[in-house]
């Protein structure tokens, strides 16, 4: 019997004929003899309305507040799925992250998964029963409600899919995989059929929005096969491996381009042993990433810090940093978010040189000037100016010679 | 300290406007030193709105599930009064059922409260914060989810009241107290101060809607002084008491009138004792209160039964009633909901003879017919046609001489 964890995001149970049609789905997998534990997302526009209500009544809100909030929207789509589930004749049970109990820290809004208790869930499992999970949401040691932020229903769905030793799990989205690069952007850009765990996590964290880098950390972690696919449209997908590259490994898996970054500089810091610390270290206790990170030394014996962070995180950073400044005796703070990050990924790298002369010859050809540069053993990233980002995507996807056709393999169906 | 429980219903919170005014009343006591516990109802329209989702799903889902949909409710309720609470500088806490951990048994959908767990919401009490809870749900013993029917918001916040020992329990509702009548049929019905427990008991069982009937059991089981107020204008409501009545005690406090029932006849019944237990006993076994019963003996030998119950679980009394029939042999089953019933309550009654024929007589002046007749201690109720109610009750409300004008007593301010 094959255990599958599959999770529905909020386009796929997005209205009473979507939930039908993923309740039609599971219902066909649970009678081909599947084990399910399917994990859902609120219902599209839900989460903006309830963050609407709030905002109107209290900008300021506690986080807390906040999550109590928004975990009503899964709440009600697994409630709807599991009828929908009984409707086929289909045993379904529904579970919040608080009954399941998925305990996490008390980060309110951006919460992390300490541990899942799968006992009842099991217990399910075993009569039968296809188990229906709200991502997106937990509950810490207190007892109080929290959500795991962004994509935080892609890391319930790993998490269950580790925690049960699930066969495989399978993240369906309104896109049918992971590409080369942004079809949107670049029109033939194509569908990977396998793409390897540490490509993903560079492709995820770096605004391939497929997946959320947490729920890849997760699935790598556990070696979790894990497959994004349609929900709309049948398709295998891409299934993400944990084997090592192999001899057809193309050099460059993909090229990945991030709008949500902002960067921030810290100017005229006394060159002192420890100080980088001393500035990120305050920043990362806030609970935000720091991306890319630069540091140079300046002529008068002070030396300048500059980073990137979500845009999101921005105000907060520089609120953090400017008291920092102040403690260290730095002189300036300042923030700049018209920057993109244009980054190219693949295992194939490590065994081959000159990819980054590659690139930055080919951005040096259409005159784009780059900001900074971070590189990683299976990636390259650059900073560039917000305005050259789709022409650097286009004229890099053509420098690494994207124009072989995908080899189709045999697949899971998807909702039809 | 005053230690106050107020409960707002779905009309009080039935937008962010109204929100902000419970606030603004929540915050306005706390700011004059009460202690406060805030139990809410779903926004207005909240629970159809989910119900039709449900229905369109599958109309024949699982109780269980039905009571997770329901539920996030109130808990979109909580997070936005503590949110307004908030940001008016009160410190406020939501708790679901589950989160305070209000206990119940696991009849979804009309479950009961076992046992209230005080620990969390005396915590911040002590702290001086404002306890903000989910009314009408719960959580049984394994961790599901459940609601406690019909006016259950009222049993949760009268339950709380008693398990922390409040000074006074606080319904905030759409009406600004009990009536003599409803003032929809007699314009000239009138509020009334004071009411003995018992009377209200029988009001709120005989379809006065104003308290439910297990919130009022609650609290005469545990004295918890209780006052029905509007949330829309200023006045002190109806304060239920629990002394004895004076000399000044009316013969009959109310004229209460329910059109909630529907009336079952079983034929035929072989006529051997404990008969009645044998077809009363599997219906109460479906949670189905059984109100008016009257039992007459045929001529042949056999008898027959009839009763009433509540509109809604008439489809299921009868199922039952059709399997017990052919058990114990009887004849035939038969249901009518063309009926209304009407009583007068009063415990001025206990040393007044006469009652019933002024009952009696008001009501064959009008032509009308009774069919049923049922009696305590401090109420009488007749069952007659649909069509007779208004005229009933303005005919009764005129018999016993409601003319007086009520006398005014100080106030505790309700939301202006």
């Amino acid at each position: 019997m094959t255990f599958i964890v599959e999770k529905y995001g909020g386009t796929s149970v997005g209205s009473v004929e979507r939930i039908n049609a993923v309740a039609d789905h599971v219902a066909e997998a649970h009678a081909d003899g599947q084990e399910l534990i399917v994990v859902v997302s609120a219902m599209s526009g839900e989460t903006n309305r309830l963050l609407a209500l709030a905002e109107e009544i209290n900008p300021d809100r506690s986080d807390r507040e906040t999550d109590v909030l928004l975990s009503t929207g899964e709440q009600v789509t697994i409630a709807l799925l599991s009828m929908a589930l009984q409707r086929r004749g289909v045993d379904a049970r529904s579970y919040t992250g608080s009954q399941v109990r998925i305990l996490t820290d008390n980060f309110h809004g951006r919460a992390r998964i300490l541990d899942i208790d799968s006992t009842r869930v099991r217990g399910d499992l075993k009569q039968g029963r296809v188990v229906v999970v709200a991502g997106f949401q937990g509950v810490d040691q207190e007892g109080n409600i929290t959500t795991l932020g962004r994509g935080g229903s892609d890391t319930t769905a790993v998490a269950l899919a580790a925690a049960l030793g699930a066969d495989e799990c399978r993240i369906y989205t309104d896109v049918d995989g992971v590409y080369s690069a942004d079809p949107r952007i670049v029109p033939d850009a194509r569908r990977l059929d396998r793409i390897t765990v540490e490509e993903m996590l560079e492709l995820a964290s770096l605004g391939a929005k497929v997946l959320q880098t947490r729920s890849v950390e997760f699935a790598g972690k556990y070696k979790v096969p894990l497959r994004v696919l349609s929900s709309f449209k049948s398709g295998p997908g891409t299934l993400i491996t944990y084997e090592e590259s192999s001899m057809e490994q193309p050099l460059i898996s993909g090229i990945a381009h991030n709008r949500d970054e902002a960067k921030l500089t810290i100017r005229g810091i006394p060159d002192i042993p420890g100080v980088a610390y001393r500035i990120l270290g305050p920043v990362s206790e806030k609970h935000i990433n720091v991306d890319m990170i630069i540091q140079n030394v300046s002529a008068d014996g002070t030396t300048d810090l500059t980073f990137t962070v979500h845009r999101n995180d921005c105000r907060t950073a520089t609120e953090v940093l400017k008291q920092i400044a102040e403690e260290i005796g730095a002189k300036e703070v300042s923030g700049d978010d018209n920057i993109a990050k244009i980054s190219v990924v693949g295992v194939g790298m490590r065994s081959h040189a000159g990819i980054a002369s590659t690139m930055f010859k080919a951005l040096a050809e259409e005159g784009i000037n780059i900001l900074m540069i971070a590189t990683s053993e299976i990636k390259i990233s650059v900073a560039v100016e917000d305005k050259y980002v789709e022409l650097a995507v286009r004229a890099l996807h053509k420098a690494f010679g994207w124009d072989q056709e995908p080899v189709e393999e045999t697949i899971p169906t998807a909702v039809a």
